[in-house]
C-alpha cells in the first residue's frame, strides 16, 4: 500500500502488511495495534513470537494471517536444526500446530499452513532444500493473496453502482490482506473507476478496526467516508441512505453461512430487513466446505478489557469489578447473504450447490 | 438512589438524580458524565445554564430530562422580575421554548414544561403565589415519576422469569429517572423478588451510558451482569443465550414506533429474529399520540467527536481528518416491539387501537 506519513510527506514506496525480508531472511509485518497514530514494521524471526502477534493482533484479517503464518512455517524451517528433511517436517508439524492454535475462527491460517504442509509432505531431498521449498510456497500464498484480491475487486466493482452508499463493517482492505483487500478492495476498485461512492464506516467495537483501520486506508484513497458506531447502521439502513452493504468473512461454512468480526449478523439482518444486498467478499481459501453450517465454527473469546475501555488509548470507562464478554466473531445464516464475491466470481443461491463450484482447492 | 462513594463506604442517603434543594432554592442533579469515576452532584440556579446541562447531558434519559426541565421553569419563574402574573407568564413562555430546543427527540421535556404551562395558564392572583404553584408542579412530576416507575416495574416484572438472562439497551436506571428507573426498574423489582437474572448490558456507543451508568447501577444493586459491545447483542441472541430484551424510550408514535437510543432498532431486530420478546419500558408521558408514525419523530444528530474517540477519556481513536455521523436516537417500527410496559398496565398490538386507552392526559 502507498502510505502517508505521520508528517504528511508521502512515502513512494508500496508497503505490503505482510512480507518477507530476503536480505535479512525475517518476517515483516505492519503493527496494526499502532495505526492510525503511527505506522510502524515489526520483524520476526521465529514462529513462536509471530504466533503470539497473531494473537494480540499486531496483524489481523483472515488473509493477513494466512500470508503470515505461511511465512511462519518458513521461520520455523529456517530456524530448525534438522539435518534430514523428514526431521524437518515433524519439526513443521509441530510449527503447524502452534501457529494453528493462535486463533480458532479464521479457516484461512488452517487452510495456508496445510497447503504448505501438504506441498512439501514426503520430500527426500536436502534439508536445505525443503526449507527453500516452504519459503517459496510462503511467498507463493501470498502474491496469490494480492492476484487474488485484484479479481475480487473486479468481480465486485461490477455490484457498484455511480452515486452508492456503501456500510462497510470491520477492517477488509490492504491492511487486513497481503494487498489490496477484499471487500474494501472492491470498494477502491469501484472508486477507481470513477464512480463516486461514499463509505459508512462501521467503528467495529471493541478494537475499532474500522474508525482505526478502514477510516485511515480510506484516507489515504481518498475515498469519501464517515465513521458511524456499529448500532447506527439500522438507522441509515432504515432511512434509505444506503444502497449496499459489504464485509469479508473469516470462514465459510459449506452452507453459506459466514462467521465474521462480530457485528456482521446484526448488520446483515439490518440491510435485509430493508432490501438492501450485504456482499461477502472472500477468497476461495476462507470457504471451508468441511463444514457443513456455520453452528459448527468455533467462536474465538477475547479477553474481557477489550470491551471495559478503549485498547491503547486510556482507562477503563466501566466502573471497577465489571464484567464483559468478548466473543470476537458472529455467525450470519446464509439466508441474509445476497451473494459471495470470489476471485472465482460472484456466488449466488443456493450456497450449498454454488459454494463448491467456485471452489478449486489445491493442490 | 442508594449509593456507594468512591472510598466504598455506603452513603446512606437516598440521592435523586434530580431533586429541588429547598434550603438553598436551587435544582440539583447527579453529573452523569462523571460517572462512574466520581459521583458529584451539581446546582443550577437559572434556566439557560439547566438548558446547557441537558444538551450537554449533564442530565440524560427521558423521565430525568423531564423532571429537571419541570424545575427549569419553577427557576425562570424564580429569576424573573415580573411583577404581575400575565407578565410573568411571559417570561415563562420564553423560558420554556429555551428548555424545549434543548434536545428534540425525548417527548417527556415537551410534556413536562407544556403540563406546568397549561396548569397556570391564565393565573390571576400574585406573582408570589404563581412561582410558588410553579415549583409545586414541577415537584408534582418528579414524585409522580418515581411513583409511575414502581407501577411500571411492578407491571414488569411479571414478564421475567427466575433464571431469564436479560439484555439492556442505554441506561434507564435511577439515573435516566428522578429515581428507580424504568427498563432498570423492572430488572431490579424482579431481582427484589428473588428472581436470580443476569444482564447483558450493552456498552451503548457512542457515550457508552451502559458500559458507564447502567454497570455502575447494577454494581450498587448487587444484580448479576456483563457488559458487551452493542453488536454483540445478535450473537447472545441467536445461540439462544438470552430470553427477553428491555429498554426504555424517547418518544413512542400513537402506531407504536419508538424513538429510543441509537441502536434500539439493531437490537429489536435481531430479538424478532430469534422469537425473543423485546419489551419498551415507557411512562405514558412518553407515548406522543400527536404523531402517527415513527418517521415524524425529529432524531437529534450530536458532535461528532463522540463517535471518533471517547469523550472523557483520552484522545481521539480515529484517523486525523476523519468525520464521523452521530444521530442519537433511531426509530425501532412497531413490528419488533412485543409489548409496551406502562404504569397504567402492559400494551400488546394492535398499537394504535391499544395504546390510547393507557394514556390518560393531564390535566
Amino acid at each position: 500500500m502507498t502510505a502517508l506519513s505521520r508528517e504528511g510527506a508521502f512515502w513512494c514506496v508500496s508497503v505490503r502488511t505482510v512480507f518477507w525480508d530476503y536480505d535479512k531472511n525475517e518476517l515483516k509485518m505492519i503493527d496494526q495495534r499502532r495505526l492510525p497514530q503511527s505506522l510502524e514494521v515489526v520483524s520476526f524471526r521465529d514462529h513462536f513470537a509471530l504466533a503470539d502477534a497473531i494473537r494480540d493482533m499486531v496483524v489481523r484479517g483472515a488473509p493477513a494471517i494466512g500470508a503470515a503464518a505461511g511465512f511462519g512455517l518458513a521461520l520455523a524451517a529456517q530456524g530448525s536444526k534438522a539435518r534430514a528433511a523428514t526431521e524437518l517436517y515433524v519439526d513443521l508439524e509441530e510449527a503447524a500446530s502452534t501457529l494453528k492454535a493462535a486463533r480458532p475462527t479464521a479457516v484461512n491460517l488452517v487452510w495456508a499452513v496445510d497447503r504448505i504442509l501438504t506441498r512439501v509432505s514426503g520430500y527426500t531431498g536436502s534439508p536445505g532444500d525443503l526449507r527453500q521449498k516452504v519459503l517459496l510456497e510462503a511467498q507463493r500464498i501470498a502474491d496469490e493473496d494480492v492476484e487474488i484480491n485484484m479479481r475480487m475487486a473486479r468481480h465486485g466493482s461490477a455490484l457498484i453502482e455511480d452515486g452508492d452508499t456503501l456500510i462497510h463493517h470491520c477492517n477488509t482492505g490492504a491492511l487486513a490482506t497481503v494487498d489490496w483487500g477484499t471487500a474494501l478492495g472492491v470498494i477502491r476498485m469501484a472508486h477507481e473507476q470513477g464512480k463516486r461512492i461514499h463509505v459508512l464506516v462501521d467503528e467495529t467495537r471493541p478494537r475499532l478496526q474500522g474508525s482505526r483501520l478502514t477510516a485511515w486506508e480510506l484516507e489515504q484513497l481518498g475515498i469519501s467516508y464517515e465513521i458511524i458506531s456499529d448500532n447506527m447502521a439500522g438507522h441509515f439502513l432504515h432511512t434509505g441512505q444506503v444502497q449496499r452493504v459489504l464485509f469479508g468473512a473469516d470462514r465459510v461454512a459449506a452452507n453459506g453461512d459466514v462467521a465474521n468480526k462480530i457485528g456482521t449478523y446484526m448488520l446483515s439482518l439490518a440491510a435485509y430487513d430493508n432490501g438492501v444486498p450485504a456482499y461477502s467478499v472472500v477468497p476461495t481459501s476462507t470457504i471451508d466446505l468441511a463444514l457443513a453450517h456455520g453452528g459448527l465454527i468455533p467462536i474465538e473469546q477475547r479477553p474481557q478489557d477489550e470491551v471495559l475501555g478503549i485498547q491503547y488509548h486510556g482507562e477503563q470507562v466501566a466502573p471497577e469489578g465489571a464484567k464483559a464478554r468478548n466473543p470476537a466473531f458472529d455467525v450470519t445464516p446464509n439466508r441474509l447473504i445476497t451473494a459471495f464475491i470470489t476471485e472465482n466470481g460472484v456466488v449466488y443461491p443456493p450456497y450449498d450447490v454454488n459454494l463448491p463450484k467456485v471452489v478449486k482447492r489445491e493442490p
